[in-house]
């Protein structure tokens, strides 16, 4: 396998992703591609971006103290992070997508958000589903 | 990893899951726990139960010919399928589950079923979502 996308966002669901897609990178000797995905424009606010912006830092010191070939990359340019994410499986040849899932709710409540669904759709490789501790 | 459990239906999407999982079991050394639910009593018709007894069988077959440490189960007890499954992960102390998750339709319509969601929710451990070529 030449590389395994991820999805990151800044959260306790984006953490367990990476984790485990750093896991399977080194499992299958694979590159990792760190995609975090805003659509711009109106639909976040300026400290969303800035943010945003420290948190794909700190993700980039982590992958390179790791070892891990990778590559992160920030893309906003009006797309779902759905499609940015199955648009980087061609660009990148990725044979793996890995995403955050939130869990259900103490009240058992479904939280499953349509851009993961749009995700596990049309994906055109497997997708390993992950939720946080 | 000990153990990876697969949910096995005879679809395509059932068959690809199973693919999926053999070159996972290889890739982690893992032992391939195959599951085969159904609910029983008057959910099925007896067709439905004799050409799954001949699916898992074959299934039965191709891994012995693969060298892959397995175990096939066959369970009918009332249960769903995604309880079936979750409760395997504890049985097996399995890391991983690997589920067939149908494509979206020629005309653009959802086709997740409800117990791909509910293991996806109630799942301890990453799910490989795994769609038909």
């Amino acid at each position: 396998m030449k590389s395994i996308v991820v999805g990151f966002i800044d959260t306790p669901e984006g953490h367990a992703a990476l984790e485990t897609a750093m896991s399977e990178a080194r499992l299958r000797e694979a590159t990792l591609v760190v995609l975090h995905s805003m659509v711009g424009g109106t639909h976040e606010k300026d400290d969303e971006y800035l943010a945003s912006a420290e948190a794909i830092e700190a993700v980039h010191d982590q992958l390179s103290s790791s070892g891990i070939e990778h590559s992160t990359h920030e893309y906003i340019r009006g797309n779902t992070p759905a499609k940015d994410l199955i648009d980087a499986v061609t660009v990148h040849d990725a044979g793996l997508i890995v995403i955050g899932i939130r869990k259900r709710s103490s009240t058992g409540k479904v939280l499953f958000g349509s851009n993961a669904l749009d995700i596990l759709h049309d994906a055109p490789v497997p997708v390993l589903c992950v939720k946080a501790l």
